[in-house]
């Protein structure tokens, strides 16, 4: 068989999952690991960041903890939490031939930060891509929720706080779609409010053909 | 007075030490502080990289105990505390006009991390510089010390993890001549064998000039 000269250089397959909270990531990621495990016997690696390993994990608490962190700062603890991620478990696993499924990954900081006033996105993107090594999953998964249906679930009318939230919300979500939008090779835009099962034979369906250039095989 | 268009935006005045460690970096900031204070009645500012925050000094023990990370994480640690010790601690205090001496700055994490064999001078220094949002001090002094003097003060000759640290301090020492000599307007050389007095005035001899123009006058 001839090599795609487009594939990675690891013979393992990295996955991610993106959105905001709540929308089912990581009953996603339980789902397709469980399947990538039964159904190819596959090494499956499901992860997180931030505080994937343990020096991630005091990273992890700097920035939750850290009230007047500025964005230099923040932008740089999740890089250096991603760094130590990609070299320390991400990079090994894919060189085993393992699944890595993370549940966030660069394109979280590129959302969550390039909003903001002080960073711009190509700054931001550049530091991210720096910490890493230029590594990006072969695909990731855009879990999908329009915030405008989160105040129909309230009762009563939503205060200034929840408000805010739903601003934040909804500049998140048009990040995220801009960011597939861009690279639509990349990421698949999924509807989380679908049925989980549903959700879960979409995915699957878009990670089989993954599979079989990667030396898995159907049991 | 027309003001100078290269004067920083801050009206503080921001000074480095760089060297080995025993070059007597501490002894000579404590000199200069001292000096600063009693003869113009500046605010001096002392600090530290890395560790000069509460978040820095997390950080700085991450590193030392951190066995085995890799050269990115190292560098994006650095990076992480400059960034918070400049943002947080460096920038107020010029702009307050204080005195900022900082026994070590982004020098130390070039002349230390470039020489080894994975990342690039050009990439670090971006990285730094992006840290510290372009933040350079006015003047850097260099207590340059041959590590070539140090075999003569050992009894018998050094073992082999002897000569590793000399070949270490060596390249060390090399590579901050090297940064040094490419930037000769902001560095300033001095032997560290001097008599501490010879080499607390001649620092002074090149602080003086520097003070008039930022509004500190001789008492």
């Amino acid at each position: 068989m001839i090599p795609d000269p487009a594939a990675p250089a690891e013979p393992g397959l990295f996955l991610s999952f993106e959105g905001g909270d709540g929308a089912g990531k990581t009953t996603q990621q339980a789902h397709l690991a469980a399947w990538l495990t039964e159904s190819f016997g596959r090494e499956v690696v499901r992860t997180r960041e931030p505080g994937g390993t343990e020096l991630g994990r005091t990273l992890r608490q700097l920035v939750l903890h850290g009230d007047d962190v500025d964005a230099r700062t923040e932008a740089l603890l999740y890089a250096t939490d991603r760094a130590h991620h990609v070299a320390s478990l991400v990079r090994p696993a894919l060189g085993r031939g393992a699944v890595v499924i993370t549940d966030r990954y660069l394109d979280s900081s590129l959302a969550y930060q390039a909003g903001g006033r002080e960073l711009g996105l190509a700054e931001l993107r550049d530091l991210q891509m720096w910490a890493v090594g230029g590594l990006l999953p072969r695909m990731t998964f855009l879990l999908d929720l329009d915030p405008a249906l989160l105040p129909q679930r309230l009762t009563g009318s939503p205060d200034r706080l929840e408000r805010a939230g739903a601003e934040f919300h909804r500049r998140t979500r048009d990040a995220f779609l801009a960011l597939a939008a861009a690279e639509p090779q990349r990421w698949r835009v999924l509807d989380a409010s679908l049925p989980i099962e549903e959700l879960a034979a979409r995915i699957r369906a878009e990670v089989a053909p993954l599979l079989a250039p990667s030396g898995g095989v159907p049991a």
